[in-house]
């Protein structure tokens, strides 16, 4: 019986990188649509519910990818909403890549580090990538500082965060501010998410921490949001701290994305969101 | 050499469901096109007949779905005038899943009692399955009664059977009539294709009919037309009568989908609408 | 590694005669995408080359197809645009099967004649199929004559014919002239590229000229552009001429077609357009 991955994309053209990635992890069929929204996806859910024997549902898999994480998000809860008792399939969200980007820069640094009450600052931590990695560092016992332009908005992901991740040790800060250095203040890890042509910091700005041991930045274009850092930088050494750019943390992303794409073909009531993604790239190593 | 089909289906995303069933009913490639309009789609049929050898044209099919049958129709009578002298390949209509439906659900009757002479009574029977199952049964030798709200549409369906199909035996009648004993006498196969939510008849009042053999209600969603029927009975016996639900007719359904759509590449010139799915669906068994 | 063809179509639903014919040619997966634009083919583009290794991405190829060859064309700037350094797929373009028709035309005559120095005359020849002939046989070193309704529009496609091919001999002609004896005087090949319904010459103004050797007529439906050449015409002897219609050289545009996208996953770097594939034409003879 064939793999069948049904990829719903909440962009009017689904995305050839997540189809070319599906190919490439062995799903024998991709059925691919655009334009998927909370109002028409239920056809779409019952058909992969439907149309095969309960023992062999882990044979069809759905995906959930488009540029806007938040329209993915409320698919997501349409989606697992119209499952119900056997009648479901597992299904993985990884829209505009944010969680195999951030569980991929989170597994990097801890080839390097122990996670485990580690000081970590992440900047740009609103956004979809940033949100993420802060909360796979919570869930791993790191002592996560999360900034943001707007303090209030980073208090904000941190509630998020923290009902999420029980027992989470996190706290809101701002970027912008113009003395940073108590934010700065004993950072051991450092992961930069923020928007494109954003600098967070200058190199001298970071590379004088004495504290700090692994810098990530995940701008894949320049200027990135940590001056110094290159795009392809993959455990680079920059004044002793330890560094990669989104380039060079995308073979592990790459890798994971595969990964938890054949994942699915396991069972058919798996969820692969934020969390589960992360556990597998702590698998992958 | 591949065998492709070609799914045209009349709502904006093409059924995910008529897509699984067709990769596993064999098609290696299946070209999924949503939105299609009797307007559009001369270019698909070229498409088909234009690029594969003559004698290669059984390797191409067409299969038309969607929600609504009428627009399928439309479809199929564009879809066969664009064809011209050997220039055609096979095509199969189901919209709704109701082709495959009508013919599964008097099939399962047919296992039990000789449809040639039978009474049986339609309710429901102006709706696409419905007419179906009546024209079905029609062309069996039934006796059909086909009743509806309106004995004016029943009336106007009878007519479009008997024009389809010679020596009909079919007459109209209403099920919603306060007395509905005469339109139940004599009554050995009832058939409900009613709207969902919409009951016909009380338990007592089919179960206490003498000459009722076989009862089978197509409503997948409770509450169902006939009273005490669960949409999981599959000659199941309730008050000595053989009863089938809408899920207890799946099995056949679905194998009757996918042998019709494996016949589609036996030759280039079949139009697999409800006669030849019937037909197919007596084949089977 | 699977063979991906990206079909990126110009029309809202993409064609299934390419989509056909790429499975046929060898491409393990077609993913097609209808209502491609300049402006959203960037990250469709992106997703072709940032998911497989620099030495895997000749597995992964993009065909430009559509009904409007210039919108065709302004989508092949767009992609090799956005192409960069080895980050870069190869790219066929064949919008309304112009390129191959005009090819296979050409190289239909070639069989018979030889190019070089070859008195030729194109009508149509502002058409994309005629325009693509005119310059297919230029760069073969064919003295050409391209002839339209207007002798403004022939010379402006002499002059974009003159700034693609080194050294080409073309001058405009106009073919509504009542005496045409001047344009066709000492014309060996004859090559009608009209638009449909559209007679240029009757069977007495091309079979009477005593230097033509080789007609061609590009009209795939009656009335065709030279009054008795047959639509099914394949090296036909009318009058001491070898004639050829649409489909007589149908079998040389598709097996070109096919030779062409086989060719593109040769290496990742390759721009199948009009002379690009006239050379693969000429190499299968």
């Amino acid at each position: 019986m064939k793999k069948i991955l049904i990829q719903l994309d909440t962009d009017p053209l689904p995305s050839t990188f997540d189809r070319v990635v599906a190919v490439d992890a062995g799903a024998d069929e991709v059925f691919s649509y655009g334009g998927v929204t909370p109002e028409n996806v239920t056809p779409l859910v019952h058909g992969a519910i439907f149309t095969r024997g309960p023992d062999e549902l882990n044979h069809t898999a759905l995906f959930i990818g488009g540029s806007n994480v938040a329209a993915g998000e409320a698919l997501l809860a349409k989606v697992t909403e119209t499952f119900f008792g056997p009648m479901r399939v597992s299904v993985m969200i990884d829209s505009n890549g944010s969680n195999t980007t951030a569980a991929a820069a989170v597994q990097a640094a801890a080839r390097h580090v122990d996670l485990q009450g580690l000081r970590a600052l992440v900047l740009g931590g609103t956004g979809p990538v940033g949100h993420r990695a802060a909360q796979i560092l919570a869930a791993a016992g790191t002592q996560v500082r999360l900034a943001s332009r707007s303090l209030g908005r980073a208090a904000e992901t941190c509630v998020a965060i923290r009902s999420t991740v029980e027992n989470a040790t996190i706290e809101p800060a701002t970027s912008t501010d113009d003395d940073l250095t108590q934010t700065l203040d004993g950072i051991e890890l450092l992961i930069a998410a923020g928007a494109a042509g954003v600098q967070f910091l200058s190199a001298d700005q970071w590379q004088s921490l004495p504290s700090l041991k692994v810098a990530i930045d995940l701008n894949a274009v320049p200027p990135v949001g940590l001056e110094g850092i290159a795009v392809t930088d993959k455990h680079a050494d920059h004044a002793g701290k330890l560094c990669y750019g989104a380039i060079g943390i995308g073979g592990t992303k790459m890798k994971l994305h595969k990964t938890a794409l054949a994942h699915l073909f396991d069972s058919n009531n798996l969820v692969l969101n934020t969390t589960a993604i992360a556990e597998i790239a702590a698998e992958i190593g």
